[in-house]
């Protein structure tokens, strides 16, 4: 490993992993923890509880669709949602800047109260800190999320020919944040897609027995998330391009700053591989769902098992979807 | 309430209640929050959990008797035991400045292992974001923790005639942090009382029908925590000054300071109220232990329900511990 810390530590990708495995697991060593998920599970004798945390130090703090507050509970969420489990309680840490605005903070944990009602979680416990001027950018937010799993629900292996299904259109808040970053102005209905899956994810507990594992593209995109998927399950996984929905207005301002959309964020969409007999039940089903209209089958898994992740490009080539290794610009964690 | 946060919304004193009860508890209300103890409780069918959440960002990072990590499984862990808890499970947030020594990381993350360890704990999810240097002081640690609540704890309404213990000598982790940020030399032996109270309160499970409340007098010190209990059960408290345990030590220097040490934080001692005719047991219970033996009772619940608590001093007088109202030096929060 290298002496110090990089920013690339932080991207989600190779160096990401690297500081997890090399350091995390050596030092918190234990089973739940390297099982690699989203959140993490442990059984009780009433069943399964999910557990999960995140810090958001997203800049700017407020942008189209979204804000760090309403971020830091729906990403809280969407990682207990994806587990399987309705979440149920939320934890926040505030560590917060001397001199930050008190009405902006105000706005910001509104927009948390207002979130979690309307997804039906409910903040328990909290701490805040301030820190002299300088020590912090601003404010920065911990949620932390507990669950309880839907007893029919559990992550399987995967098998060749299973099907891989996004919700909706990708990489829209890694455009936003993007678009803000760098203060680029463009017509066109640019919008975060933050926003809680859970809708999504509870509406297909019907079908829990057939689907084999759920995620959310969150740092480091699609590629990222479907490059763990791969790793933590084995198997080739094969991506068709023409089927990734992308609005044309990301694409271009993707195209514009030279940025690959799918290593951008999504902050409401989720990852589900499914049993191929099923998958034309599971998309109906998401694809009524306002948030889910635009889901696709966007893949399909294969028999090798050589961790790769690859593209069946529009043009019939292929193209290999690494794990990020270089720095991500712009930085939208 | 004023525009901008001030480094006292921080100390856990009178501003930081202000900004928890006009902000927070606004727009997070619900019923678990509003009881406002150090962890959060909420009850299932097999019997309730309890749930907090803590951020680090003491400076120094290494001190003597512990360092950044062992506090922030420490006081997490101290915030569940202190609600009768079994700690379980704990989840990490870490949020890194670009060019970080990794050396030191791995120093911070190793003492934390080993304190879970210890106390038998368990770190299951954790997250890591590297932000851009200048944006973060080093490194801020969230921990947020599960425990399962012994049946037979439960906080309970205070009478009159109630003892109050404190479980050690106050003040040695606050000491040990105004030293080292002033850039004291002086002898003796000065050491952060920085450890778990898990094993106390564990070991005073048979008691749990006699202890009615419990409490870490972390930020803020003893005189807050005191106030904190006070104002949530109501009745006046009287403390006795000659029986607060202070080592000489502690004394001396916050004398040369000019600090209060009821004020300063102990990061491994708990505040017990306890029945009056059982006082006597669950002291010596707690003085069999090692990180109890200057267990002490220092004082009772008066019948007065106007939310004051005062100090006997030693001379006879008797003094007011108000809450924290101005902005505490050092700080070390």
């Amino acid at each position: 490993m290298e002496e110090h810390i990089k920013l690339y530590h932080g991207d989600g990708g190779k160096h990401t992993n690297a500081l997890i495995n090399e350091l995390f697991y050596k030092y918190f060593n234990n089973e739940i923890l390297l099982s690699g998920m989203d959140s993490a599970i442990f059984n009780t004798s009433i069943g399964r509880f999910a557990f999960t945390t995140d810090s958001f130090v997203v800049k700017p703090r407020f942008f189209p669709g979204g804000d760090i507050g309403k971020l830091a509970v729906c990403g809280t969420v969407n990682d207990l949602a994806v587990s399987g489990a309705k979440p149920l309680y939320l934890s926040t840490g505030f560590i917060i800047e001397e001199g930050f605005s008190i009405n902006e903070l105000q706005m910001i944990v509104e927009s948390m109260g207002k979130t979690c009602q309307e997804i039906g979680v409910k903040v328990i416990t909290g701490d805040t800190k301030v820190v002299e001027k300088g020590n912090v950018d601003g404010l920065y937010i911990n949620t932390s999320g507990i669950g309880i799993v839907d007893k029919n629900y559990k992550s399987k292996p995967l098998q060749p020919g299973d099907n891989i299904i996004i919700t909706g259109s990708i990489a829209e808040h890694g455009t936003v944040i993007a678009l803000k970053r760098y203060d680029i102005k463009v017509k066109g209905d640019f919008k975060s897609d933050c926003g809680s899956v859970y809708n999504i994810t509870s509406r297909l507990a019907p079908f829990y027995s057939n689907i084999k594992l759920m995620k959310d593209p969150t740092r480091g995109g699609l590629a990222t998330a479907l490059n763990e998927i791969s790793s933590i399950m084995g198997h080739r996984i094969r991506i068709l391009e023409n089927n990734i929905p992308i609005r044309n207005e990301v694409r271009a301002v993707c195209s514009l700053l030279g940025i690959d959309p799918l290593y951008l964020a999504s902050e409401g969409r989720a990852i589900l591989v499914v049993d191929a007999g099923m998958t034309q039940e599971i998309l109906l089903c998401i694809q009524n769902l306002d948030n889910g209209k635009d889901a696709s089958i966007i893949g399909i898994i294969e028999e090798l098992k050589d961790n790769i992740v690859y593209l069946e490009t529009k043009i019939g080539g292929r193209r290999l979807l690494h794990t990020l290794d270089t720095p991500m610009l712009p930085r939208i964690c």
